[in-house]
């Protein structure tokens, strides 16, 4: 069993010149670099735009300053959203991270949800989709081909190009996407890509997904590779019932903030990283919270299914809680599945 | 005096597995390493696309990485040509750098003058100066505005945004801008920008263009601060004059075939930073070659009249050119003028 982590730093804008706007970034990279030296696979970071209070813009860029502190840590993007960039100028990003960190980017796409971020940029959020597929099929085009090539699409078009830098990682590196419907976990299956699956799902739920990915792998003839899954959870390893209880109550808290950023003005948002249950039972059941035992338990439940990757998210940046994670719970999964590179 | 560095990193493409495209990277990163040990002051980097011979095209990801690496060395682009970018993610990615590096990046633009990158883009090049300009202005809103803004452009358009993080320097980084023509300078003179003077014009030709600024700024209002330009020389520490001549040679190899890859297909390219004579004479006019008291002659010269910074091309990454110029040329110059930063 491998473990990841998954968050978001914050960088916010302050007019007050004494405050370091940086903190944020530069506590969340000593926590990822701490991470690494205790056993954690890799970092997946989120994109986000216009929020406000200073979530991550440029991912590639805060990643790379991390490639560059770190040796062995995957780099995850947990994800771009294809729809606002430049396919080309993406893939050049993408290929040099990749270049310099020797092949350890993991590259994880999405078409966005945010209906604020599609009025940000003035896209249409009915061209998300297909800006999401071009995007795809020419960055897929921009890493493996060595000749000069054009393209003629809807939304982008070049003419004679070829793209440089080289990526390490052969063809590409891998794509990941997250997905929860059934019918978008077959998409992605469609595509031979990665997936990664929501912290907010229950057990249930999540293994149901992990089923439908593994049975589409397998009829698509990619075959099945359990380090092309990666489940999101989020942890914290609790002092006693009462420290559990609080760090519910601040997960359910930041989960009704993220409800909130991402609705539409109609109030109809359908995107399912959102179709998350707020019952405490449900908030409760699908988190790593607990002492060390409970939370070995849930993961012995995935992991009996086949799960073998995980990506941990701690709300925040306690050194703490990664401590005790790496030292209470990562020994207990130590023996039984020797790690894998994502990329495999 | 301040010396700094500009120069192109090189990956290329091959499909051969066993050769490492990242090699020229990876000397470049640690030609600058070393280069910050030894006393230079910046680092200045390319931005090119679609060459097949692996010009950095990623240039703000390789500046980043450079940046967590290093501790005091100045991160400038040289330069990043706006047409091709959308300028609130540019902005974004800029911010990023310039606040994880604590206020490093120097932030060089231009318009870009090679048809064939017009071309792979599918942008008219009539559209280059008008995409430039609403670019600058849309980049500085994005720099500066701590309120929620929209903008209506020819190009480009937002709804209800807040661009971040926010940079380390404020109002922004400094603007840099090449520029030759007397009108061009004028123009940069007329926003404020710092001023980089390219490597090919004769000493002569250089001093009339640090003139026509340094009136250009004073007019404005702004004043003048020497460190606000960045003169771009070729240098190369000769051991003999037979060693001097050889590099001469190579210089003017490198520049024909600059010339070439800018050309335009009616053979008309009228962009300054091309509008170098290429008989061996200027050739060897312009450029810092010979031993260490040549050297120091053209330097002198240049001081006299008021130059304090100066950006040096070695054509390479030759470890010894740098440490002869650092150890038997800086030490010249180091008392005359106390370094300032370039930001001030």
């Amino acid at each position: 069993m491998k473990f990841g982590l998954f968050g978001a730093a914050t960088a916010q804008r302050s007019a007050n010149p004494d405050v370091d706007s940086g903190a944020g970034f530069k506590d969340y990279i000593e926590y990822v670099i701490e991470a690494e030296s205790l056993g954690y696979h890799s970092s997946f970071i989120v994109e986000h735009h216009f929020t406000g209070f200073g979530q991550v813009s440029a991912t590639l860029n805060l990643l790379t300053w991390i490639g560059a502190r770190t040796t062995t840590l995957r780099l995850g993007t947990a994800v771009i959203v294809l729809p606002w960039h430049d396919p080309v100028l993406l893939a050049e990003q993408a290929a040099t991270l990749d270049l310099l960190s020797g092949g350890r980017l993991d590259f994880g796409i999405g078409k966005g949800y945010r209906h604020n971020e599609y009025v940000g940029f003035r896209i249409p959020m009915e061209d998300g989709q297909s800006r999401f597929e071009e995007s795809i099929d020419i960055m897929t085009k921009a890493f493996t081909s060595n000749e000069r090539w054009s393209f003629e699409g809807k939304h982008w078009g070049y003419e004679d190009i070829v793209v440089e830098p080289p990526t390490v990682q052969r063809p590409h590196p891998p794509f990941w996407q997250g997905a929860g419907h059934p019918e978008s976990i077959r998409r992605v299956a469609a595509r031979g890509h990665n997936l990664l699956l929501d912290q907010f799902a229950s057990m249930d739920e999540t293994l149901r997904r992990f089923n439908i990915y593994r049975d589409a792998m397998i009829a698509n003839g990619f075959g099945f590779n359990p380090n092309q899954v990666a489940v999101a959870r989020a942890f914290y390893v609790a002092k006693d019932e009462a420290d559990k209880q609080a760090a519910v109550d601040r997960r359910i808290a930041a989960q009704r903030r993220l409800h909130d950023i991402s609705q539409r003005p109609d109030g109809n948002n359908t995107a399912s990283i959102m179709a998350f249950s707020d019952t405490r039972e449900a908030s409760e059941e699908s988190a790593l919270y607990g002492n060390p035992d409970e939370i070995c338990r849930k993961i012995e439940r995935l992991q009996a299914a086949g799960v073998e990757y995980m990506l941990l998210n701690g709300g925040g940046t306690s050194r703490e809680n990664l401590r005790r994670f790496a030292k209470e719970v990562m020994p207990h999964f130590a023996d039984k599945a020797p790690a894998k590179a994502a990329a495999e």
